[in-house]
């Protein structure tokens, strides 16, 4: 590996160090849990100005509750490169999902100052303040706030204790009503790029610390019913059954085979037995169905098979299958520009550059609507994200943090 | 049919009002909830008494809170047939399933008692108090208590409040220190009938109203959990996933596919996913399986079998397999002297007389402890029960009465 500005090992260390202070921002003591708006998401917010401010950067609280700092262009007032992420988390999740893009984001600009460079493009800083939809639901209310794509609906969204989003704001110390003037429609960064772990274990398969995202994956959700006959199991011939799992079995099934001979994965992670009793022939399951794809094509087909197999299997057993479509979103490309701009520093590090595509979903789906968009995925250990588990190596994050500075570099406007 | 002694409208009319008036005996208006030593378990016992009473037997509650009563032999003091069911229900239960067997005793004791009538042998008929175990777990509290068999820890179950069944029991007036002297050990009956509703479809498919019981049979239930890897829905490829769910649906399938191709009846009722999330490969599942057959060899074999194919699944999906098994019963026969005596009885009425093992389990199965047993099912609608649908003809009961009536005619001791 060669490089002009080999990172400190400060850089690194400095980020693993705010990364462990913003897991101690909770909601949940003992766990790390900070939900969108909430007191702890605050407490993080707090911490991320400070630094942010810190690093030279002109930093505020934006009309959404996204924290967002600048690190001024050669010329004030250019367009800048958007660096971020999130800060919210799941319910005990880790401490790397989400807070690590943004802590790179500010160790980027601490370089810059360091170094008294001015770039053609402003450096913009943003942690988003809801992706994981776990408060108010599929909302991406931070990223889609940027990009003017809010739902209309959003402010009668409730959460679990049926407070509605427009009053979080509020509580969070956002003005419901304001939450427009967030939106970078009118004033587009030039580009988006966001380091994110990748929540999956290809790149610690192929023993890489980095990878070029090519795309988020576009993804269909289904709910599926399926409705038997309950009876008693003791008494009711195999012949004459309607068993309502057992049709599900094989629902189950055909998604694995048909997802493990395409490009794509698919999951039955929701399952509901009813009357889910030892002795009772099961009356009635509900289960979802998650596929995800690259290409549009190849998911589009993989559910139109899954729904006749599982037609045919519902027409063979003469039980009843409804389902209904609960999500579905296409798949939002990363720019070609960025991403041969990323592999092209990756080279330069002397690191290899597998192109992968993202199974989970970012900010940058929402942020796509108003400029193009780059995704730097950094190995984790086993994979695991959602998960207090979840791990990342310094060593792999001050390359990470390399690369991004570069990546940074390498880009003009348009 | 001929018939010598045909029933007049009113024995099955009564029993069918009898049986509307012990389904108002209830623990949630509404719906038909009569659980173990319960408030409306003493009412039912109240009504039933009363109606033992009016058919000139003499009545009380036992020491274990079951309702009898006896129609004394021609020498006082003989030995008894004693016909029975059970007066508790499942929760949101039906209103045969149990009371039907009780009514029809006390139909042929008024009958015994129009034509005055003595016999060789006594009439006893019996109300258990918990066959269907749904307050304290599997027990057979009333009838075990009439075979001596009671569990030793019987004391200590305790029901969804927390309440031990000694409390119960005092609650329901019954001494639970006093509840060994309901035992019929020393003074077993001669035999017991029983008349119930099959709880399946064969009767009403084959078109028959009576079925001969030949056994009860036995079941094996285990609780099987398989532990895979949890991970997130976009990010693992299939072929590094640990899906939980998917090596389940293999087991769901194989116990469907082992015990369709043998004399049994297989069920997985309860499946529980986690972490049971739409965007989760579930890292554990849980799923119990019963299986059950008339013969013992038969249901060993079924069982080793599905194990083996859970383990051979285990191992090609490299998820962990472990299993307990939580109930074990052994096939319960009926005795062939009350099977052949029951099936001339269907004989000389006119009647098929269909040989069908009860998948279901009765009290019988403790009742056997102590004397020969003998079982006749009365088609039920649609094979349900357990349900606010459970549903007999009026005519079926006629003929259920009357077939009751002879074969306790046919009996002479042992």
């Amino acid at each position: 590996m060669t490089s002009a500005s080999e990172p400190s090992r400060d850089d690194a260390d400095i980020a693993m160090a705010r990364l462990d202070a913003l897991a101690a921002c909770t909601d949940e003591p003992g766990r790390i849990t900070r939900l969108a708006f909430s007191p702890a998401l605050r407490d993080a917010n707090a911490r991320v100005l400070a630094w942010m401010r810190e690093a030279g950067m002109a930093a505020g609280i934006d009309a959404a509750g996204n924290v967002v700092g600048r690190w001024e262009a050669e010329t004030a007032g250019a367009s800048a490169v958007m660096i971020g992420s999130h800060l919210d988390t799941v319910r005990d999740g880790g401490r790397y999902d989400g807070p690590l893009g943004v802590v790179a984001g500010i160790a980027v600009v601490e370089r810059l100052r360091r170094e008294g460079r001015r770039l053609p493009l402003a450096v913009e800083v943003i942690g988003f303040a809801d992706e994981e939809g776990v408060r108010f639901g599929g909302s991406i209310l931070g990223s889609a706030a940027v990009a003017g794509t809010l739902a209309p609906d959003w402010r009668e969204r409730r959460d679990a204790d049926g407070i509605d989003a427009a009053t979080a704001l509020r509580s969070f110390g956002v003005d419901p009503d304001g939450v427009g003037a967030a939106s970078r429609r009118r004033d587009p960064p030039a580009a988006y790029l966001e380091l994110h772990i990748e929540q999956g274990p290809a790149l610690e398969d192929a023993d890489v610390p980095l990878g070029c995202v090519t795309a988020i994956a576009g993804a269909t959700r289904l709910l599926v019913t399926v409705d038997g006959t309950a009876g008693h199991a003791g008494t009711v011939p195999m012949r004459l059954r309607r068993d309502a799992l057992a049709a599900a079995a094989e629902c189950v099934l055909a998604v694995e085979r048909l997802c493990a001979g395409a490009e794509a994965v698919g999951t039955v992670g929701h399952l509901r037995v009813a009357p889910d009793a030892v002795n009772v022939i099961p009356g009635r399951v509900r289960f979802s169905v998650d596929i995800r794809a690259a290409q549009d094509e190849v998911r589009t087909r993989l559910v139109d098979a899954a729904l006749a197999e599982f037609q045919a299997s519902a027409r063979r057993r003469r039980v009843e299958l409804a389902w209904q479509v609960t999500s579905r979103t296409e798949t939002t490309p990363c720019s070609p520009r960025l991403v041969e701009a990323l592999a092209g520093v990756l080279a330069g590090m002397g690191l290899p550059a597998p192109r992968l595509a993202s199974g989970a979903g970012h900010d940058g789906i929402a942020v796509s609507a108003i400029t193009e968009i780059g995704m730097l995925f950094l190995r984790c250990a086993g994979g695991i994200s959602h998960h207090p588990a979840e791990s990342v190596t310094v060593a792999d994050v001050r390359l990470g943090i390399e690369a991004l500075h570069r990546w940074s570099l390498a880009l003009r406007r348009g």
